[in-house]
Formats: structure tokens, C-alpha cells, sequence
């Protein structure tokens, strides 16, 4: 974990000193993805906000006047979240805790118990979702109802074995939730292999209109990806002098349950 | 009008001929797309059961043994609605009416007021939206609920002036629908240009795990694409023994107006 850790300080401060003011990083990416056993799991986890991970970046994140979203297990008494945190020039500013476990997610972790929320930063409405939850198109959408111009989406891809069959699914996925809710997303994979599990990277930064600003990165290296946006755009939720995305919306026939 | 419902029951015809037993055909498939007046509209459109272009199809249905979906001006008194119908071998089945009007169909149209219907055949039960819904991820999300195995999308897609930056968006958010619903999808386009208007074809069939299995077609040549599917695939809404796409929903989260 000591190792992770200092990683994701180096990619801060690499990411930081290339300009970058919000830094997003990986799911998980300080106690690993896949876990033995639930005590292996608990002992990767940590507290929000007095554990050593939080610590660490609260100080990066106020010496470089930087925000950062990431990933960790968290610990709470003796429940544990796949959670990401945001973290601000003033400290730790909030958190999320993944609302849709995937897969034996389920034998480590409580699925997350609160409402999804909503940060505001100088350059925008940050929202968080984690890795399965993209699935669910729920999500962004009643983000970008609530008013988020941007979708911070730390990740951990597994390689998928339809991937010849299925091509580049994370990046249609992503890409159609931002042009449809008319919202910025930035997602960050992790590449390796960890017990055999194998990560496809792929980290993508999008804009309003389902364009892609930045990656997909690499499938197997690690690299940083940066993409200058005005999170303002997003507010435009416009197509043309008669049509919205938002206020085109037929809530009088939308029955979802 | 009349060119165009002959070239319908041509290309009905080939499509049978090669085995086709669901087609599906365009979004105004008969009265054209774009109009100048509402005078025009109104002369371009037709009564359902009782036009011509319902009675043609009724014919060619029952006479191949097919299912068909084709979109058409549908004339109710003095109001318009672009509609798709649903035709069988036992004759005329049903219709939906566009719930999210595109652009200056809001001085044509109404928009559809009735709540969408899912439809039985002897393959699955087949929903239908066109076009612009797609733009709005619940109506996929409300089909799947319903028990949709196929989503057919009779379309006239405009080439957009933003089509290299924002590439082949069609294709991924159809196959983004396919993939989280898990469910078929099979989406007719037109190719050509129309009083200035340029449409982009690029007519697509899916399956329940967002692989393309037909398509995307030409963006200007008038083509048949076809697919073997086994529409059954659909109610299989588990990813593996710990997922299942509708399952894993957080209705108790989501607050969606």
C-alpha cells in the first residue's frame, strides 16, 4: 500500500506540474482491486478522513492548490465502501461511496449508502460515479439534472473476454453519457495485472457534445492524459433554438421505477 | 408519396426474399422529412389503419408471412403525429407516436401522447421509439423494464456539422442502449438529401451485449442489412453469477423527475 501511495503522490505532483488542476486517479488505487479474503480486504482499507491516504493527499493537494479525486476502501467501524474522495487547496471536501458493486465487489464491500452527491469547485459541479455504476444510466442523468458539468469517473476496467467482439465498450458508454446529458466526463483506468486479473486502461476525458478531448489512453502503459475544458459548457444544454436535452425531456411519460 | 410506398414494397420485398421476417423501414418513410409549410405536412400525411400506405403494407404483410415497422406522418382530425406502426401477418397491430420532437418537427407534429407500447410476436416482444428519443436514455431503460427484447428505431438521422470531431455518435449511443439493457436493438436510417438536408444512413442491428451485428450501413447508398437473432438472448439480464443489469438497479437512489 506504501507503494501505491507514493505512486499516486509522483503522478500528482507529474500531472500537477503539467498544468492539470483537477487530478483524477483510479478506483481503488492505493489497496489494489482484487482481494483474497474479506480481512485481507479490511486491512487495505482505510479511514475518511484521518487515514494515512487522505493525509498524504490533503497535504499535496493544499501545497500545489489542486483538487484530486480517488479511490480507496474505506473503513467505517466494521463496514467497508469502495469510496472516492475529493479533496481541495482547503482539504478534504467530500466523498462518495459506489452505489453498484460489480462483481465479487460484493464479498468485500457494503453497497454505498448515500446519495449521490454534488461538489462545487471554482471551474464547476463536480459529481462522482465509480466504474459500474456507468452502467446504470441513471446516474449521469440525475447528476446532470442536479446541475453537474463534470463526471469524475476513477475506474477499474477489467479486460473483458468479448473484447474482440465488443470494440472499445467503456469508451461508447462514456462518450454517450456526456453527449446526452450535455456534461464534461473524465475517467481514470488503471493498466496491469493483478491475480490474474488484467486492466485495460483507456482512461478518456469527453466533451459536452460526446467528443473526445483527451485518450483513450494506453491499454497497458501507465500515462497521464490532460484535456483544457471549460465546465461551463456544460451548462448549455441547447442543441438549437429548439431544442434541449434537459427541457425536451417527456417527465410526464417517464414512469421508472 | 406514391414513389416513395412503391419503393417501400421493393425493398419489403428483397429484404423478404432473403429471409427478413421483422423489417423495419424509416422514420417518414413515405411523406419525405422535410417539409415547408404545415399545409404540406398535412396533405403528406395519412390515416391509421385506413391509408393508403397501412393498406399496401397490410397487403404485402400477409402476403410474405412478415412483421413490419415503418415510420409515417400520421393524420388524427386536424392534428399530425410522426408515428411508426407495427404491422403483421394478421394485419395491423399498432402504433407509437415520437415523444421527443426534433428540431422543426415542433412545427409539424405533435408530440406523441401516448405512453409507449411493447408489442408481442412470435420473436419477442418488440418496442418501438424513432429517432431523436434515443437522445434520452429512459426510454430505452423503460422499454428493458417492460420486458423490450428488441428496441426497433425507424430514424432519419441529419449528417451533423460536427461529424468529425463528434465521430459515428449514432452508432455508440445505440450500442451503449444495447449494452445496459441488454437487448437488441435494430435502427433504419435513410441516406440522401432533402431540400438542403443530408441524411447519414449508417443503419445498425445490435445485440444484448453492444456488439454490432449488422451494419453500421453506407452513409449514401440505399442498402438492406440484415441479422440472425435470437431475441430470447435478451431475458438473460445476468452478466455472471454476481451481476445482473436490472438487478443491481438502486431504484431505492434513484429519484428521477
Amino acid at each position: 500500500m506504501e507503494e501505491n501511495r507514493d505512486k499516486t503522490l509522483n503522478f500528482i505532483e507529474n500531472a500537477a506540474s503539467q498544468g492539470a488542476k483537477l487530478i483524477v486517479l483510479p478506483e481503488l488505487c492505493v489497496s489494489g482491486y482484487v482481494f483474497n479474503s474479506r480481512d485481507e480486504a479490511l486491512k487495505s482499507s482505510e479511514l475518511i478522513p484521518n487515514g494515512e491516504s487522505l493525509k498524504a493527499w490533503d497535504r499535496i493537494c493544499k501545497e500545489k492548490g489542486i483538487y484530486l479525486i480517488a479511490g480507496l476502501a474505506e473503513r467505517d467501524n466494521e463496514a467497508l465502501y469502495n469510496t472516492s474522495v475529493l479533496i481541495g487547496p482547503n482539504g478534504y471536501m467530500g466523498k462518495y461511496r459506489k452505489l453498484h458493486l460489480w462483481f465479487e465487489e460484493k464479498f468485500f464491500f457494503e453497497p454505498g449508502n448515500l446519495s449521490p452527491p454534488l461538489f462545487n469547485t471554482p471551474f464547476g459541479r463536480v459529481a462522482m460515479m465509480i466504474c459500474y455504476d456507468m452502467w446504470f444510466p441513471e446516474i449521469p442523468r440525475i447528476h446532470s439534472l442536479n446541475g453537474a458539468d463534470l463526471l469524475v469517473i476513477p475506474t477499474n476496467w477489467p479486460e473483458h473476454p468479448t473484447r474482440e467482439r465488443v470494440k472499445d465498450i467503456t469508451d461508447k458508454i462514456i462518450v454517450t453519457h456526456s453527449c446526452l446529458n450535455k456534461v464534461f466526463t473524465a475517467a481514470c483506468d488503471r493498466v496491469g495485472t493483478e491475480r490474474g486479473t488484467t486492466f485495460k486502461g483507456r482512461s478518456i476525458i469527453t466533451g459536452t457534445d460526446g467528443s473526445i478531448l483527451a485518450g483513450p489512453a494506453s491499454r497497458d502503459k501507465e500515462e497521464i492524459i490532460i484535456a483544457e475544458c471549460n465546465l461551463m459548457d456544460s451548462r448549455i444544454k441547447s442543441t438549437n433554438n429548439l431544442n434541449n436535452v434537459i427541457w425536451d425531456r417527456r417527465s410526464d411519460i417517464y414512469h421508472l421505477t
